[in-house]
C-alpha cells in the first residue's frame, strides 16, 4: 500500500508508490522511452470487447440491454489497476522521528472515454463529450460522500510526453485525504485578492480578458477560454465558468452543453495548431469536505507539454514562457476547425 | 527584451522569453526531439579553441600566459547567448488593467566546466571539481552587489529530457529581480519549524538521518548526502552542510573541498547505478538583498529525471514516487564508484 509523506519545510505531501517500478534497472533506458504504449486493440485493456481485462466498473454508461463489465458502453469508470491511493482501510496518521505521515488512502480511478481504440477526445462528438463530463461529475459528487477526502483532481494525460500510458483515449480522478499545498495557495491568493479589492479574482480576470479580447481565444454563453496573462507554458488555455462557481458539479444541464462545445473546440484547435501535442489538463475545483469556501472559482486549464521543466523551474518555480500569451490566443483564434 | 508578469492568484512570476522558438511550427516535432544537442566538437561552442564562438567571457580561470576569450582554460563563464533575463536596463515595474508586470531584467550566465567535450561533471577530477564551486562563487559575490537582484539559483541541467540544449557539461545561472514564491515557501515553512521546535528544521533533518542512517548515501566532516524523507523523486539527494549557514558563500576552503568529494561521488553513483539518467541539481540559498534571513539553511538538490510531472502534479503539486528514499539511499550506498 502507499504512504504519504509529508516534507518538513514546504510542507507538502508525497505519494510513496512503491508498487510501480522500483529497481535502478527498471529506469536504464526509461529515458529514452518513458512510458509502455499500447499499440495492438487485441490486449488494449480499454477497448471494447475487453473489458475482462480491467478491474469491475464503478460506472458505465451503456445500452440498457448490456450487461455490467460487457461492451455496449460508451463511457467506462474503473478502479486504476496500479493505484496511488486506495479506497480501503482506515486512514491513520502516525509520526515517524520528527516526521509526519499517513496511510495510502483515498481513490484513484479512470475514465475511459470511448469504446473506440485510437479516437482522441479531440475528435469526439460534441454528445459523447457530454457524457464524459456527466460522468466525472457523478464520480465526484459519490466520492466527495466520503468524509476522509479532502480534494479530488480529475486530469487527463494525452501523449507520452504527458506520462499517459496508455494510448486509449482516457482521463483519471485521484482524490487525497488533504488539501495540496497548490490549492491552499490558490484560496490564499484568491482570499487576498477579495480584502484587497472585494471581487473575485476569477471574475475580474473574466471581465478585464472580455474587454481586451487579445487572450481571448473563443467564448460562448457560459464559458471562455483564455490563454492566462502570466501563462506558464507556450498555449496554455484557461477555461473558466462566467458565472462565479466555487466547483463544477454546480452546473446546469446548458452549463454542460456549453463546457463540452467550448473544451472540445480547444482540444481541437490545439491539435491542429501544433500537430497533436502531448498536453495535460485538469480540473481545479475547491476543496471538499473542509467547509464551503465560496470565494473559490472552479475552472479548466489546459497545459500543452512543449517545453521541459529543467533545474531553474525546478528550483525557482518560475517558469520561462517563449511565447506570449497573446501569440498563442491569436494563433488559435485563427486557426480553422472545418476538417 | 523579456518582460516578468504576475499571475493574480498564485503570486508567482512568469518569464516571459519570447526570443526563443515562438511559431506553432517550431513545436511540431519537439516532443519528439526536444533540444538540438551538439555532437560535432568542431561547431560546439563551449570546446576549447572555439572562445570566438560564444559572448565575451565574464570570468575564466586560465594559465597565466593565456590572453581571455583564447584556449588555456579549466572553467570558463559566459553570458547566456539566449538570455531569460538581461543585466542591462533599468527595472521598471508597471500594471497593466489587474495585472502586474516588470521588465525582464536580471543575470543569465552559463559556467562551462571541462573544455573537454563528452567529459561529463561526475568524471572530473576532484581538483576541476573544486575550481567550478570556486567560480560559482566567484560570480555569485559578484552579482549580490546588484541590489536590483534579489535571488540567484545556480543551476545545472544534464541530459535532453533534463532540458539540456548542448550536451558539453555546463551549468547556470539565473539572477532575478524578486524573490520566488517557492523560496518564500521554503523561508516560511523554515519559521514556522522555529517556532514550533525551537530549531532548524534541516539542522534537525541532518541530526535524524544520521541518527537512522537508513536514508543516508554518504557523510564527510562537513557534508552528508541523503535521500530526504519526503522524496518527490524517485533517488532525489540532498546535499546538506551540517554546520548551519544561510548561504554557500559561507563556505571555506576545507569545506569547498569536501562539498567538491561528496559532490563528484553521488554523481558518479547515480551515473552508474541509473546508466546516466538525466539529472538537474540546484544550490538552493537565501535570498540577497533582502535582509539577513539566518534561519536558512542553504543546501544543493539533485534530482535525476526518471519520472514524468503528469497531471495530477501540475493540478496539484504532489508528487508520486515508484522508489522510497530508504530503497535509493540503499542502491547508491552499495554501487561502488571504482572505476
Amino acid at each position: 500500500m502507499s504512504e504519504l509523506r509529508k516534507d518538513l519545510i514546504s510542507r507538502e505531501w508525497v505519494i510513496m508508490s512503491p508498487e510501480r517500478a522500483r529497481r535502478p534497472s527498471d529506469f536504464h533506458h526509461q529515458h529514452e522511452a518513458q512510458t509502455v504504449v499500447t499499440k495492438n486493440h487485441s490486449i488494449c485493456p480499454f477497448c471494447s470487447g475487453n473489458e475482462s481485462k480491467t478491474p469491475d466498473e464503478i460506472l458505465a454508461f451503456r445500452d440498457k440491454s448490456a450487461k455490467p463489465n460487457s461492451s455496449g458502453w460508451w463511457v467506462r469508470v474503473i478502479p486504476n489497476r496500479f493505484p496511488a491511493l486506495m479506497i480501503e482501510g482506515k486512514l491513520n496518521r502516525s509520526e515517524h522521528v520528527i516526521y509526519d505521515r499517513m496511510n495510502g488512502i483515498g481513490a484513484h480511478e479512470v475514465i475511459i472515454e470511448t469504446p473506440e481504440h485510437g479516437k482522441p477526445l479531440s475528435r469526439l462528438d460534441e454528445k459523447y463529450m457530454r457524457e464524459i463530463l456527466w460522468a466525472y461529475r457523478e464520480r465526484y459528487i459519490d466520492l466527495c460522500k466520503d468524509s476522509r477526502l479532502k480534494y479530488i483532481l480529475i486530469f487527463k494525460n494525452h501523449g507520452k510526453v504527458a506520462g499517459a500510458s496508455i494510448d486509449h483515449s482516457h482521463s483519471q480522478l485521484i482524490a487525497t485525504p488533504m488539501i495540496p499545498q497548490q490549492v491552499w495557495i490558490k484560496i490564499k491568493g484568491i482570499e487576498q485578492y477579495y480584502d484587497y479589492r472585494d471581487n473575485c479574482a476569477y471574475c475580474d480576470i473574466i471581465r478585464a480578458e472580455s474587454g481586451e479580447a487579445e487572450r481571448t481565444v473563443i467564448e460562448n454563453n457560459s464559458f471562455i477560454a483564455i490563454a492566462p496573462y502570466a501563462a506558464r507554458h507556450p498555449f496554455e488555455t484557461w477555461i473558466m465558468p462566467k458565472r462565479h462557481s466555487a466547483s463544477f458539479v454546480d452546473m446546469n444541464e446548458t452549463e454542460i452543453d456549453e463546457l463540452s462545445a467550448i473544451l472540445k473546440m480547444i482540444l481541437l484547435k490545439l491539435e491542429l495548431c501544433l500537430n497533436d501535442p502531448p498536453y495535460n489538463y485538469t480540473i481545479i475545483n475547491s476543496p471538499i469536505n473542509s467547509g464551503v469556501i465560496s470565494q473559490f472559482h472552479w475552472h479548466l486549464e489546459i497545459i500543452p507539454r512543449l517545453t521541459i521543466a529543467a533545474g531553474f523551474e525546478l528550483g525557482t518555480g518560475i517558469y520561462i514562457n517563449p511565447v506570449p500569451p497573446e501569440e498563442s490566443a491569436r494563433y488559435l483564434r485563427e486557426i480553422k476547425t472545418i476538417v
